[in-house]
């Protein structure tokens, strides 16, 4: 099966390297950014690259979309418009509900997998792939009832190859979920390092207090820009919601603070602890 | 020399086991909490305990304070009553300008070093020390120059076998800081985990759904809440500025995704991500 690589960077790339040693799989590269597809073909990400879309689609069996979601909603109908009925298209974006909205009045719907790998490091581009990324973590399948069986049973055992474990919940379902839990870390995160460098002009004052409380806190801030911000307005709504709430717990703690209620503090901060039977 | 730990916890506990080896050092430990006395005694954190204070502070020439800063707000005029001119008292507080008040006025104010580990762990107690823990660490000083020269010299050796690295700057400073760098960290962390389980009542849905971000945006809520409820209080009026400095920041990002501002929203992620550069 030939698998067509949208995107060479973190997660297409750790996609591609995660299967390579299955001999029934051949990958080839597409990416925009010439400098990366050309890094991905060097640091053997994939077999090979193409530079013209229409070719790289006619040759792959199934395609896979790992660029930020703005891009999927746009190149997702165009490559619709040009699968022959064998072949399947997958999207990685992180947030599923404005691109399965895109595919839902398609005629080809059926040949469109909806996918978030809940995997991912602060790293982005070619060099950050590596084979083990998705081993043991969630696929989430999204609306995957829309899909024709035959190719949804395909690309999960690539999925499960490539060390995945899978979940299904509706597209709604899932950005409801995500807005609270990841896209909310990476807006308190940015938030706090903005926070702080405004605050702290010299670096090396920061370098030298930041213990590695400060240090996991802001970790996601590292983040791809052009990637969160097309996930922030793609689940707008519902990030909006979580940032109001988030507001509201922090006014909560504020009030506590301000009034000097030690023990309602504590309580307050315990039950933000309970995450830790959770998370372990 | 006599080292009594007061507090045998994650901080006192690993100070204990960095110098251990050290064949001039004996330990001793007290703790209210006599069942982690007991087990610091079991595990080898120090090598006799102390069920009386007057006793323990008479064996020691020097005392360790690694409790709580309003234990030792209230602890430490108490000890410095009780010390003979050869000996000294150090605290480990995650706050130091109240503390360093509280030892202004006492006619032994030289007796006694203000010292903030930047080094922990979200773990806490006897079983969370670990003898690397200060490896590499600052340990910042603070009002040093309050300090006799050659007790403080005595300390500063203990510290420096104990795998850290000094710093010094007022107690006033240090909290100005620390409120942003890393109080501020506590507070997203512990306000973030209290949203999320608000809205999401099933933890294995939080499980699932969690990558390694949300992890580690969240470490911190598993923090101790007694210590840290105490610290935002002593550290109350630049807490509360850096809070109000945060929702600023956040309230500037919300307006932005309101207004669909997109390359605007990259730019503000762009600012947050020069962390990357400070933190490597």
């Amino acid at each position: 099966m030939n698998i067509l690589i949208v995107g060479v960077g973190l997660i297409g790339g750790s996609f591609s390297l995660a299967l390579k040693d299955r001999s029934d799989l051949s990958f080839a590269g597409f990416d925009l950014d010439q400098e990366a597809l050309l890094k991905a073909k060097k640091i053997g990400l994939v077999d090979e690259v193409f530079s013209e879309m229409n070719s790289a689609v006619k040759w792959a069996d199934g395609i896979v979309l790992a660029i930020p979601v703005k891009a999927i909603k746009e190149l997702l109908p165009v490559i619709l418009d040009k699968l022959e009925s064998h072949q399947f298209v997958v999207d990685f974006g992180s947030t599923k509900n404005t691109i399965c909205e895109t595919a839902d009045s398609h005629e080809k719907r059926d040949q469109f997998i909806a996918a978030h790998p809940i995997a991912g490091t602060e790293h982005s581009g070619p060099d950050a792939a590596f084979k083990e990324l998705f081993v043991d973590k969630n696929l989430i399948l999204c609306d995957a009832e829309k899909t024709d069986l035959h190719k949804l049973m395909l690309f999960e055992d690539l999925a499960k190859s490539a060390g995945f474990y899978l979940t299904k919940m509706s597209a709604k379902e899932h950005d409801r979920h995500l807005a609270y839990i990841s896209h909310l870390s990476h807006i308190t995160s940015y938030v706090l390092s903005n926070t702080v460098l405004n605050k702290e002009k010299d670096g090396e004052v920061i370098l030298d207090l930041a213990g590695s409380g400060f240090e996991s806190t802001v970790r996601l801030a590292k983040s791809s820009p052009r990637m969160w911000s097309s996930i922030f307005l793609e689940n707008k709504e519902m990030v909006l919601k979580g940032i109001v709430a988030y507001k509201k717990e922090l006014e909560q703690l504020e009030t506590l603070i301000e009034n000097n209620e030690e023990d309602a503090i504590e309580e307050y901060l315990e039950e933000g602890r309970v995450i830790r039977k959770i998370l372990k």
